[in-house]
């Protein structure tokens, strides 16, 4: 595991989410297209860094912190395998939009800490700890414009695309605070928001990688299919960590949903599975705005006394089996194998 | 003045803006092209609800909110003079672009309000207040997104303009902050916090329109300067307004940037022309965090002290006039004179 405080070098971080975050075990195929895909990573940072540098010297310092703090770069990483799986030899068409994604997927991050007052972001202190609330709002605004400048490269469509996966973030966004701190809202509009908050941008990313290599429309259909389901593997696996995860792997403590009351699939699970007085007693605890370390530790054992953590475990699992399925059209080869890995290493990730 | 709860009508709203806001004197040519105006930014209006529609209804509701208390739509009416000073007959070309520019417009206000913990905005409930912090966050996101999705209808050039002046925006937002509370700050640096925050994006608004007509540089770069000159001596005139205007006809309180700490061109006038010991004191007024209506008062007798009123308004006419020269290249007739006399409104405006 890096430590907190200090930026991993590109090569470090990603063979730790290929082989750590994303679970791939080191079959020596996969293994082998590794220092491709740092390079091509390492290329979309590039872009990436250079249209955040600017005359704007305390804003491209927010947002250069947002950014190196902000991520595990798993969505430039799966435009560039999916790209490559298309027969692509070199990333310079997607390097911008993959730029793009990550700074949509950045910028998305910092508001969100504002709006939960998170302090700390990948075991670092949050952009809002870090630079306060004025210029935490602003340079999340600054990170989607410039996402949008890069966008601008490409057509109109793929611009379309990109602008309809950031309302629909916007609109999981929405619908999570609708459902705060109520286990009642049920297991659909859980799906709502991880298919609007997390799936929906990984879809229109991949799919742009399709159209963007002039891929038919089975082909562009079956990469948003995968990226959706991807997502959702991807997400499920999250809410999962979030309770059953290693503190020190993940950089950040425990149980962050259930102090936001963010109702997930695993205490929706937990809830469903628990009988009268438990369930009450579960619901209650889950209600409470400021909740004491007993409180979720009692939440957790009232979730360990249930199936909950091999039944979402296995959820996962079955969402990324139909990942892998939606990868049909694809050709065949080392770039389709490693992304059916890592449909599954995101459902089995331990961080 | 209209009734702080009620939507005005577009007609009501734009006549005022042209005779009231701009102070638009009712001569017989003038008048007679208002008919028209009103019809051209009814027009940006309905692609503007056209866009903010979808299946987000609480999004809507809170965009559609954002856009309805958000503004005196000034740039779609400088866009549409524009437009039709350059010989358009139709607003067909530019309207997703001046929807563009009054979403990013709102867009930056929502977000304004949030950091300045605003409650009301032209005598409504700021969004903030009407729907709590997450939503205006995410809603002030939203507005971006599809301001940027309206912008893809241009050609890459008008996108990265629109996407600079954002960026010019967020820019001003942190020089701002820089300044707060803090008269040492100074004239210059005041005029590059309102170039960004408020010039750069009408010039680049009406520089568009240029382009998009395929207008010649000379032309182009006329509007982008007659824009800045107008923007600053628009946010002059409303920093005057701040203190010396009448809060029944701005539908809301003065003193806001006092009050906020912000040194505008007034206090940094009023700072600079005062002497040893009043100067002392309005510095030490100024600074304070939280001021009580009588610090507000006393900063406001400091100023009366002192010429502020007369040399910031005069200030405000001198920008005017260069606003105007800089239509220079345009082809006479009825939509450039207005153009002009727009230029005078804005630096004469009583609300």
């Amino acid at each position: 595991m890096r430590p907190a405080t200090e930026d991993p070098s590109p090569e470090t971080s990603l063979e730790a989410l290929v082989t750590g975050t994303f679970g791939v075990d080191a079959s020596v195929e996969l293994t082998s297209l590794l220092p491709v895909l740092v390079r091509d990573v390492e290329e979309v940072d590039w872009r990436l860094n250079e249209v955040l540098g600017s005359k704007y010297a305390q804003l491209t310092e927010a947002a250069r912190y947002a950014v190196s703090a902000g991520g595990k770069r798993v969505r430039p990483l799966l435009m560039s395998a999916t790209h490559r799986a298309l027969g692509a030899e070199s990333t310079a068409p997607i390097r911008s939009l993959a730029a793009a994604f990550q700074l949509i997927h950045t910028a998305t991050l910092v508001h969100d800490d504002v709006i939960d007052r998170a302090e700390t972001r990948r075991g670092r202190p949050s952009v809002l700890r870090a630079f306060g609330p004025p210029l935490a709002i602003v340079a999340g605004d600054y990170l989607f414009v410039r996402a949008f400048e890069l966008a601008a490269e490409y057509p109109s469509g793929i611009i379309l695309r990109c602008g309809e996966s950031c309302a629909d973030l916007a609109e999981g966004e929405v619908l999570q605070e609708a459902s705060r701190f109520d286990l009642t809202s049920g297991r659909e509009h859980y799906f709502r928001v991880v298919e609007r908050k997390t799936a929906a941008i990984i879809a229109a990313a991949l799919a742009s990688v399709g159209e963007i290599v002039g891929a038919p429309a089975s082909i562009v259909d079956g990469l948003d299919a995968y990226g959706r389901s991807l997502g959702i593997a991807f997400q499920i696996r999250d809410d999962l960590l979030d309770v059953y995860g290693d503190p020190d792997l993940m950089g950040k403590p425990l149980f962050n949903d259930l102090r936001e009351g963010n109702p997930t699939v695993v205490s929706l699970e937990a809830y469903s599975r628990l009988d009268g007085a438990r369930q009450a007693e579960f619901e209650r605890l889950f209600r409470l705005r400021r909740k004491r370390p007993r409180h979720l530790l009692r939440l957790k054992e009232l979730t360990d006394a249930t199936d909950t953590e091999t039944v979402v475990a296995r959820e996962a699992e079955l969402w990324a089996e139909r990942a892998v399925r939606s990868l049909d059209p694809l050709p065949p080869g080392p770039y389709r194998r490693l992304l059916e890995r890592l449909a599954h290493g995101a459902a089995e990730r331990r961080y």
